[in-house]
């Protein structure tokens, strides 16, 4: 089971987009219309089949509302879920639950999206060696917990920032005046826990690369029969990541060239939500 | 021209996604390969067909990580892109252009795909008199950008928030005990200012509705044939507004009933990023 | 009853407020006097008639400061205090008491004085239809409490800011080129669950205003005569606004002409406190 | 002329005031009604005599919304007003103007009337040496705000928090088992730098704490008579300071009795503000 | 016992400390290795022999990572530690426990450290009435902790901020054109629970500050003999501080000169840690 | 040169250190003394031997309090400096310059000093293979800024926290059941661009590690015989790191062992200022 993010990486956010929907005013309607003493039950029901994540955040948005809204967890964090599943109990004052359900269900159907997304790709290419990863290209504010849903899903995360590895691309080895300037100064300039990976865009790029020692290449938007020679020349001495459309029914043949990471940017970009729903027992 | 949003709701957004990125060591690779004196020039670009939105978040990052960066903005927010148009141009340190790169295309990618989707249902169903509104299922943190985006793409805004108006859906009637007392207890509770908008599945509770003097009425998941009988039931004593399963495919024929909304989910929840690069002319 | 505010509405204003009140060293005179072992009972208690408003905010005060306060809240928000009334018991260690009570007091007494004032009016014009709404003059930071503490005197909110509804004034008249040219911008530019308010001077600016089927009309410091006539003009089509000079003595005049909101800047910005004292009992 | 809070104390409040007024979608009526090309010249006005204060706050709002809009202080803080004085000219793009009018506004009519209160019990007293104080009943998240504007109407500042001075009270006293007691755990406990005052009932307490040494004295609530005995008592060993009910026209009588300081919280707690307009020239 | 720093005071500091060390994706090493199911027992012991001070930081730090690891501790805060004393018991899920460590220690053993450094000096000028004060010469963003410990340790604390004391040094004088000046101004412009003092570097100096009535001298960089005369001529009138080189091997000396305070600068900016492990019995 | 890091991540740390510093009522002595007209032109000067690191720090407190202050730098960060060097001259409004001196200071001084620690180590061990690397012993709230110290003085970052590299401690290995299960549970639990190193305490356990193929070892406290054999144990094919004890005197040997690594953890937590001064020039 993937570790859980501490809470004090989850509450602020969802703080903040409880803050953004209460405004100044709150809830209006529900303050309106529902007593406060009247008490609610509800279930969060998968509407399709996918692979649930995000729930801290969606129990933290009710826990922040109303401490005294309990939650029931019945399908954690990675479990796959068919049409119809109970995935966790709501219980308490309806006013709370009420108000909270919305940004509950904005964390949790966008990160059950990634998660589910993420499995597709990771299911396609059972079998191989190759793992699914990330990318940078994610929703602003929101990083930490989409690379999160990824691992939920069973991929594995690439850079979380532009510190924490290097990754040297064309524009890098323009400016620095040639792939051996770019490598040399990168190594010179980093601490030894520091991996460095190279974008290559031909094979003669590659072998030069490969020359210079880096921990991992980049080969980007490569043809099949491209992607298997790079591989052989590579030969096991770096990390092999393929980018470039790879979707869950292109993912299988790009990962059968043995390359070792499918780099997969709409994941966190452009997925759509799992479709979970809040229904009110009455 | 839509209006801008003030500077000051942009930077906050954009700052934090700058330090997301940055973490706590910076752009390793820039820094340790490019020299500070290195300038640059670079070119926004429409990689594909849509609707741009979200200049300003781009070139706030740009000016966040050096203010010696310039942009030059081509086509402002709201223009239609055709594949290959030049958005922007950025120059500056190419130190700090390669740094907030990311950033910024985060920000344009994403909105430009909201707007870019808005825009596609626009167009479908131009010569109706419907409008495209967006919802409350946003991105966590990002919900007043995306409503932007969605102005910019031709749609307008539903609620931004609990506190801007009364939506009275099916969990609330059921606790007040009928759509009578959830539409009374609203009215007494809210200020003059705020309309009252009530969720309606049926007819019948639609003519309710209508005895009551609600402001709009949300036609949830109405085959077209029920839509239109709604709309003439409703005979413009209140704001239709259409709900569920709304497509560019879908959305002309649920328009022609005569509702006075169209109103779509995934616009803020699953829409696909607008494909622009940052392009490095050497 | 009012519905109270959600906690994260709260508490972050009051920890600012504490945080502002402890500066850097904390509260010198009771951590020097008074030993950490000593307990204390205390009680809010009215020193003057009025309505109470503000003890979540009081009393998340002292929980902030020491978890180990109990209070015993006898008299709830929007309850009519007499001299000497029992408010709230306040109970355990004396340190963290008496370093919350200054900041406690400074919230309860202040929004006190405007639910109180508030009541003021609101009474002054009981058997009317008229409501008393408070505006968009409120002390820097405090909107959202103020706003309550107005709801919890009786009376209704206006717009929380400029973003919730469209009030135009003289000076968008004036750039517009005149009134039909602003009403109708402003209809073109906003969402259907958003009402427009249009200030008039003159009964003819007014019947200018009822052709174009605004929401609402602003009639601003208009004599009792010429608001009767306005009220006759709107019959009922909009909802009507008086402001300008409104005090518990000229309220009810004005209530009578039959408007339906009195529209009271200085509950929010100029208002005295409500004198309520934390009694030590020894 | 009284030294300028620094930006980086001014900016923060006047940020969050901007925010809690455009919410989550800016200034909808000017945003739909004012073309961005509109530029307007408005002159800040008196309406009423007074002191002016908080000009930099209501200079820094209209720059915060746009850097664009120029501000010519024609009369800084502190000025005396009579009514129709012309204190400043705004400047530049009618849209941004607009837009932060009312939180600007909000600042300076506040400060002003702290300002302006705390100048009519300096005059009234004039002739006198006592000098006119604060206290801790501030606005909360406005004490350096309000405490500066005192500064500006000719008062001084009582404590700024419980952090930097003693002030030792009857609760207090009463814990430690007696005004010596306490006095040395007091001396005991802070820093050389720290004053120590005690409030006095009685001029038998005030003989006690005089044998004790302490820095100042807090007279709560005495007649004048026994005010000009206190002074007496105290001959000069100690900084007296009156407190309780002290209005212009009281003020006088007590200042006559020779203390050293009269302490008003209603300065910062119950003040009304001073009518300063926006008039837009067309 | 010196009282505990408020909670809100310490937990923002651990917070951001916490969050600094997580980055965006958490503990690798532990969530990786370590299963959820894995309790721990440790013991934060003493390496060294030294006093104890930021235990409240060290177990919020845990306490933020997870609610379930219970402290016990053994030896609070101003105990004076041998080698090998057990401080407190940690207890729990071993996840969290090895999560927080680092952050707890790297508070825990700073202050501790400033806490020895301070009782070192304390000690060694105790029998003479001296007493060791810290400066504003502290770590950016932990003053308010550091102070505390400088607390912990037996010491005072001068200056919190520029705010609390006005301390005039020579550049102030010149300014002034003088010390008369400089004072004078000083008294005009603060508030009466505000000490005033004065930096002088000649006896001369001193003799003109004794005649303005200072309520402090801070005597710098002075011989032992100048020290003692500079005692003889202030003659109890006025604090005396010196300050300077001051190291527990030059302090009683200084102290034996009768001044009344050594203002140590070190403390703060240039201490060492005191060594505190965290044993995990297995 | 080190590239210096972004004005967004220098900017808050300087902005929070000077808030602390003015607390509610700003610079009380300055203000008083200092009239707004006085410009000044100050000097920083080194008062000892060193390496200069914070310049970007200490001028953004300058410009953050006054935009008119000019800073011009004579000696960047990294530049070695004997005692008495000009490091840059600080010119404008004198009020700002001396409000913003110590905050200036507190910054350039301990950073200095972590600079030049770091330098004083790196030129005893030049001549050798080995690199100085820092821990994550640091001050809370400063360690992007310390390691940015480290960088300046010729040292390398180890791990900027617990997300960026994998760190198998002891604890660790003990929960795990030995050294294969937790490299192996690492290394199937992290991203392919987190390196793995593994704290060794023996040459047995060296051994282990070495046939797992992790990128580095830690080597904690061994004997410089211990050292050298561990080096050749390891023959590069991992990375050595040396910790424990290594100080300027004791470095050389540890390095002359031939590893790769030397970590010093006070070099950030227990580091003495370097003396920086800022002359008034009269």
């Amino acid at each position: 089971m993937i570790p859980a993010l501490p809470a004090i990486m989850v509450e602020p956010a969802v703080r903040a987009a409880l803050l953004e929907d209460l405004g100044r005013a709150g809830d209006l309607t529900t303050d309106a219309i529902v007593p406060a003493s009247v008490r609610t039950e509800c279930a969060l029901v998968a509407r399709q089949a996918g692979v649930v994540a995000g729930l801290d955040f969606a129990t933290t948005a009710f826990r922040l509302i109303d401490p005294a809204i309990e939650t029931l967890v019945e399908r954690p964090d990675g479990s796959r879920l068919a049409h119809g599943d109970l995935i966790a109990v709501i219980r308490g004052p309806a006013r709370g639950v009420l108000t909270a359900e919305r940004t509950a269900l904005n964390f949790l159907c966008h990160l059950s999206g990634v998660a589910s997304a993420t499995r597709g790709i990771v299911d396609a290419i059972a079998g191989t060696n190759a793992q699914v990863v990330c990318t940078r290209k994610t929703m602003p504010g929101l990083r930490a917990a989409q690379k999160y849903a990824v691992r939920v899903g069973g991929g594995s995360n690439h850079r979380f920032g532009l510190d924490d590895a290097v990754l040297i691309k064309d524009n890098h080895v323009a400016i620095a005046g040639g792939v051996r300037a770019a490598v040399e100064r990168a190594r010179a300039g980093v601490g030894h826990l520091v991996k460095i990976e190279l974008e290559v865009d031909t094979l003669v790029q590659l072998q030069e690369a490969m020359a210079l020692g880096v921990d991992a290449v980049l080969l980007d938007n490569m043809g099949l029969e491209t992607l298997r020679q790079a591989v052989e020349i590579v030969g096991g001495r770096a990390i092999t990541e393929a980018s470039g459309r790879i979707r869950p029914d292109t993912a299988p043949a790009i990962a059968a060239t043995g390359v070792d990471l499918l780099s997969v940017g709409w994941l966190t970009h452009s997925v759509t939500v799992l479709d979970i729903g809040l229904d009110h027992r009455d």
